[in-house]
């Protein structure tokens, strides 16, 4: 497999840009339904047959699924999640592994091993707070797909991604505060989104492309229509996963600037919206969850499609 | 338990502020003996066997452990870490949980979750770059432990975390660059690291203390004393998780800036220096492994004291 190369394909053939992200939650309003809880023994029965019965509905509009994996720990399921993703393969879907893992250098490593060897995830995510070492383990898994947080969908992203920032390579590194006036009037400062953007398209510049991408994608919250557009412009080889469609309020035409003219160069994440649409419209039993998924999916890839496909 | 209270009373019973890293290898260099890999079955024993070898030999040299997870998930061993976990409560030390979780609000929920509920760890290390609303599922975990990376350990904590920058509340976000010559020349640019501390430091002030320090610290390598130096004004209630001793090349000398005149205010952690003490020292046999990891510690702990102890 080559994640760029297969994703590509399928997009195609497909003519789907969307990504299901499958997020398990056994409680609260927005949950698996209550005949699942009930005809299954522990958590790992219960999501795995959620999963199977969301995927066998919508493999065939789909090309790639995300699971989170930050669901199946908190409830001792990652079972459930390697069976998830095995069962995906068999249907040839692509899994993305939302993971947002990073560390130094040999822990990083670890990661890697973890995300790609043993949940056979064919991409992750990754922050990239601690700098080009924490990326290089994953780097060296050549052939899948790297997505580096770049512009979170939430609204705090903007605390620290927001700031504007300057590399100053003259400057040693025990200052840590420095005066305009010492700034020559020519810098200017970018927002600290821009610079990971920077890193990224600087990491990026020999890898392999496949119809102008790599495997070096980024993250961009579909909630941040305008930073998307400039975060294009700097990683122009890059593809784009916008989580935040749906039930994070973005909606097809904020997220138009992912995509180039062939329609290609983004997926678009939902996961509540498609995988708990059943609780929002009553022609849907709780039996019928699937349905109403395939459902949801249809109406945000035609409405999607609209926008970049002409 | 409260952590912070916990580990103050801990460290001034045992007069020791050293964190034993718990992070199994099973290959190449620095790994678990052979011996052990040949008397159990599978990863989950051959590591718990190892760990709970280790805590017999050291609980009475140390107040804390700090398992990094990606090493149990890489090894698909988490039910060795949860039983770590348990057996460190039974000899009474507390337990960090290195994970550097992050993601947007309800995920980061799902995070706290794992870390504290289902493997019951006493503290974490979190990831700041996605902003407050990340951070606030585990605050409210009050009497659970929080470190933020603030100044990671490895080289390429350069790359972003050095980058000079600055907060303009007045630009609209669509800004993305600025020139200087807009910008007062009162204002300062501040390490983008120092931004991360002033956080905490904001996110900390109306937390509970205990012995003038809470349960929101901060993770700052002994790699770079000179930043440690200014962050600990910076985050004067926060304890510092300190990694880097000895395996990573910093030393007992590099710590002082951690602590406060009582020996308070920092952990220092050492992992493969402690847990493959044995193999740099031909006077341990393999079977001699936990042996010369409390010899490591006793080592350590002495040469941090005669700093940090007057």
């Amino acid at each position: 497999m080559n994640f760029i190369r297969d994703l590509s394909t399928s997009i195609s053939e497909k003519k789907s840009v969307v990504c299901m992200g499958l997020d398990p939650r056994l409680e609260n309003e927005n949950q698996i339904p209550e005949y699942l809880k009930e005809q299954y023994q522990n958590s790992n029965e219960i999501i795995l047959e959620f999963n199977k019965h969301l995927i066998d509905n919508t493999y065939d509009l789909i090309p790639i699924i995300k699971p989170q994996i930050a669901f199946y720990e908190k409830y001792d399921a990652l079972d459930a999640l390697k069976e998830t993703i095995n069962y995906a393969h068999k249907k040839d879907l692509l899994v993305l592994l939302d993971s947002k893992r990073n560390d130094i250098g040999s822990t990083s490593k670890a990661y890697a091993e973890a995300q790609f060897d043993l949940y056979k995830a064919d991409a992750c995510t990754i922050n990239a707070y601690l700098g080009k070492d924490c990326i290089k383990p994953f780097l060296e898994y050549k052939k899948k797909g790297k997505f580096i947080l770049v512009k979170t969908s939430n609204p705090s992203s903007k605390d620290f991604q927001d700031l504007f920032s300057i590399q100053l390579d003259y400057i040693s590194n025990q200052t840590t505060e420095i005066s305009v006036e010492e700034i020559s009037k020519s810098l200017v400062l970018k927002r600290n989104y821009i610079h990971i953007a920077n890193l990224v398209h600087q990491w990026g510049e020999n890898l392999e492309q496949y119809r102008g991408y790599h495997n070096l994608g980024v993250v961009v919250g579909a909630t941040y229509p305008e930073e998307m557009k400039l975060i294009r412009k700097i990683v122009k080889n890059s593809i784009l996963l916008i989580p935040g469609y749906g039930a994070q309020g973005a909606t097809a035409k904020d997220i138009k600037f992912g995509f180039d003219k062939k329609g290609l160069g983004a997926i678009i994440n939902s996961s509540r919206g498609i995988m708990f649409a059943y609780t929002k419209n009553k022609k849907y039993s709780p039996e019928k969850f699937a349905e109403a998924a395939r459902a949801e999916i249809i109406d945000m890839r035609d409405k999607i499609n609209k926008f970049i496909l002409k």
